[in-house]
């Protein structure tokens, strides 16, 4: 049991907060010989960088990864894999003014309520930056997935921000990476930037919604019941700041259909089943189809704005607080890196598990 | 670690098929001395009995829970508690013709394709039968926080089948033990009763979503991280049958929100903290804040239907089926107890959990 | 976390008291396809039995195990697999003056420190009743192990009796089933049984040694740090009722070597490399070497005699107590089988967790 | 679950290699408001540290200790506390012969065997260097023991070198800390010194016991079956580099005793029970007494000795091997301190497990 850590045979615990000297992972269970070095896991915590546009953070933290064990000659060695990242831009005078306010919508009041002492300086545990140590992390799970199932293929993008969606007719893989929201519909950054200008000039912030998709996981990962592989996405990707809700498949709008629109038929393909239709996000009763596996989660606009917000003091007296510091104004738009890093690090566990159960076995069809 | 078991401190593991002799679960880490007796668990599972009117299963068992060890004169001992309940009413025969043709929405291509090997004649582990297990473990978990604390309340029931939602303005709380659907709104039980009649008589079934709500739990349950209260909270909702989404408080709506719509503002009122809304479902930051633990989850539709579906045999030939035998044709409807056994679960563990590690600790507000 | 569980991926929680309805234990992670059923399990449970001598328990239990899950046509599907033993011959009457009194030796007073409750009619959890369970489990393990590692052979015997040592020199393994004390030293027999009649007689008992070795464990089980086999093997056999120490290899006389006489020499032979020795038990940091594993552990006497012992009362009273019922007076001899399925289960697990984290690698000689 | 960590609510996570840039530990699921600040851990790892005399390496570490994460203005937060020592005198060049041959005794083969890849410029994960990480993290327990069992108090000591016993009628607590072996028995330290001076000229090596002993302990920490106290100190020790042995009060020569020497009768003293012996060693059916917790363990000689030894390379051609390098010619002179720590962080885990099952429960004795 661990409160900071998670995976059973891919197992990543994270430590540090945002205003100590660093923060890190140790990723334990790691197979031996898989190629591996530092370089190979900054484009990731590139991506997940603040301060790369005007619509993020202007903390400005170069992020970059050391590994500190576990790696030899360019592969693992099949111990742990420290992961250590330092904090550069740490300005703790910023946050003077909140050490005895609670700020709404943060883990202030719940932290001081549970522990009875709080790092007042910044978020401690649940800032933000917590989430670069699940990105070099994840970039692990991807080097031990090249390994062991090299045709995922894992991707994460933004599909709605506050009330305008993107359009699912515009998707484009290759857009992703072109603009600053990793959205796959090019003609919505510009509605949502303008809304995002907007939010920011008021001193608001708006919520989001994420997509994270795997292409050709292999059909049997998971479990049928409580390790379900959607069970353990769930968990992972609402133990991400600020995510309220998680949907496999067609998720919540499952409720709204019936069984004949639901139930995705399947049909004998030239390589093997093929599904009519995904409304099952590529997870059945907890297992892999071979599907692709999809899977969103919506975050919540950041709490801390500059309108000013009633709340009360650690003393009990009620007050008003404007939270000022370097924050994002759609936190969803860094949380695309992250739920991709998530996904990678439940996936790299079940592939592990399932050979350690299983091994080659499983039935074939046809 | 551990497939078929979830929780920490109060660890639950259940066993058993829909079609062997018995189903059961060991619940381990219950505290000694907590009043427990068989009795006190057979409410619980007479909601969750199939056959009880006729919108669900006409599969008709007792569900009578026996338990065979970890409590002595009418106490528990602090050792295992083992529930079991004998299966009486599996008849083998329905689920004949189904030996080598996979259903689609069901896992038996997944089981299949993980494990080469599938007990044909129901779900197997993934039957909502299992779910029985999973209820009864809820009303050890319901003792335990009785003592703990003793003024949680745990209620959950059905805000939504198909395309017809309960009107949260009309909820009654006393309504929900008063129709078949374990809805707190008398307006739309005939609607319901209607249209799932229709379905049934097509051979349809229909999705619904389940709203789960903890009162009265208190402050500084679960961790900043990854055992963040929602993330278990989501894990184990997302473990239930045919779930397949989850949100905590505004939920996948949060994306839609602002900022200043978005985080409770708090005043301090003669109890402690009030929050002025509870857009957080009560948790900040993954510990509970003292607000009602609000958790609401999606259930597809019955995938077992009498229209024909297209699928494809063991061997890979295009087929269709027909699933007769008894189903539910909203196995939502008997999704509202399980909910609330995990709920109750979650907090179970959480309470043993936080007073582990903090003790009679925590900061005081006023 | 489980306190009643041990291993991870091979993962037996047990369950049930010496004076309950029934004991058992539910085996999760189980490989799918193994040949298993109860007919397998009942030469390892007979072997255990209580009453098949007159050195043994006169408590006359048939120990027959129920498989109620997890196993279809006669292999296991990769589901829990839940073991029964019902208990038949629980005379509650024989413990109604040992209520109030704690037992010199036993855990009556740290159950009632500890929990503040007790089931005064036997040792509940930790009555060797419970070993059943264990035994249970380890034959399920020795079918996973004739799956995966066909050439692994476990036995258990007793080298040391009170002040009488077995004769390494007389080791013959087909004796080992030949007498009731499970030994390989035929020339012990006599002397063991006249020692173990003269202390029964005058209401004494005895401890003892026991061995077990396992032959043919594949090199490259286990972990270097905290999941070294040997850890694993210490805490599984330390966790055997009445054990007071437990040794691999040379074990505690360890101490007393030099480097030249302690590291065992290498060669290499036909089929790979050769230990000239096997000081280390067939581990070295924590890893199989290929070479047996070889574990021992000494069994405290039984704490149940018929001599007066002074003791208190829960009030705090002075007294004596003398410890009517039916009990070993060497309660080694029943731990032999005990100790196979403890290492049965330990090597289980290991092979399945090798196998997912390292697959069919590892590094070739030669 | 995870291969390098151990403990489950005061849970310890070891990364870092012998050869690495730098160790560290990271502790989690610490109760918050602990006072803790490096300063405090030093004198823990100053007592391991090698180079202090001549019976030890003469590698020269400063082993000084980082806090990165967890304690803010000198208290535990509750969040995971980052321990991180720099390795500085790691001198590579000194392994270069050893590359491509197994030294015997260690855990070279084992590696290759079981990873297929390994870190031939040491010992890696085995090497003794990671024990620096364990008493930091014993560091980080004896903290919260102070907090929550403040009269506990953990001494280690050798007891045997070699074919050389102390006298434990001799035993002076004060003079364990007085001499180089971390013994209690003053008469020892020269036959023990002239001993190891021999041992070391001649190019050999010798194994020792140590023992630790915890006092004061509250009775009700530890659990029936598997979690039993005694069982997680087996596997805390066993799992230190070297040990073969592990001993719990009467230990292996329990098994010589009658059931009237080895059951330890109680009486009722003025400030509770009160045994009149401890041949338990502080525990009964796997739950502390209240009486001192003893526990032993056999490390065995240093296997890197300058005698020529038979072995294998990888290639599998016999060949001989000289381990040169500068290492311990006793390795358990430094196990004292280790030992020291694995006890400490048993305890710590135990009394939270105990608060979180039972809280302040228990029962009452008079």
């Amino acid at each position: 049991m661990s409160f900071n850590a998670f995976g059973e045979m891919f197992r990543v615990a994270t430590w540090g907060e945002s205003h100590g000297p660093a923060i890190g992972a140790v990723v334990d269970g790691c197979p031996p010989g898989v190629p591996l070095d530092a370089v190979m896991l900054q484009p990731w915590l590139d991506r997940r960088r603040p301060g790369q546009s005007r619509h993020t953070s202007q903390r400005r933290e170069p992020d970059t990864v050391e590994i500190l064990s576990g790696v030899f000659e360019g592969r693992t060695t099949g111990t742990p894999v420290h992961l250590l990242i330092r904090n550069r831009d740490a300005r703790s005078k910023d946050y003077s003014e909140i050490a005895d306010r609670f700020r709404p919508g943060h883990a202030d009041i719940t932290y001081w309520q549970k522990y009875g002492i709080r790092d007042y300086r910044g978020g401690g545990r649940s800032s933000a930056r917590e989430t670069a140590s699940r990105v070099a992390a994840g970039g692990v799970a991807r080097a031990v997935i090249a390994t062991l199932a090299p045709d995922v293929a894992i991707r994460g993008y933004m599909v709605r921000m506050g009330p305008h969606a993107a359009d699912p007719g515009r998707f484009d893989d290759d857009e992703i990476d072109n603009n600053p929201f990793w959205t796959p519909d090019a003609g919505v950054v510009e509605i949502w930037a303008e809304y995002l200008d907007r939010l920011r000039k008021s001193g608001n912030s708006t919520g989001a919604v994420i997509e994270v998709v795997a292409r050709n996981v292999p059909a049997g990962l998971g479990a049928p019941v409580y390790r379900k592989l959607d069970a353990d996405l769930a968990a992972a990707m609402m133990s991400i700041n600020a995510v309220k809700g998680v949907e496999i498949g067609a998720g919540m709008a499952a409720a709204g259909l019936t069984g004949t629109e639901n139930s995705d038929e399947i049909r004998m393909g030239t390589e093997g089943p093929e599904f009519l239709t995904n409304r099952a996000g590529g997870i059945l009763g907890g297992i892999s189809t071979g599907q692709d596996i999809v899977c969103r989660f919506a975050v919540k606009p950041t709490s801390s704005i500059l309108t000013p917000r009633r709340t009360i003091t650690r003393s009990g007296d009620d007050t008003e607080i404007v939270t000022r510091g370097r924050h994002d104004p759609c936190v969803g738009i860094r949380a695309a890196p992250v739920g991709e890093a998530m996904m990678a690090c439940v996936l790299a566990d079940h592939l592990l598990l399932h050979r350690g159960q299983v091994g080659d076995g499983g039935g074939r069809i046809g």
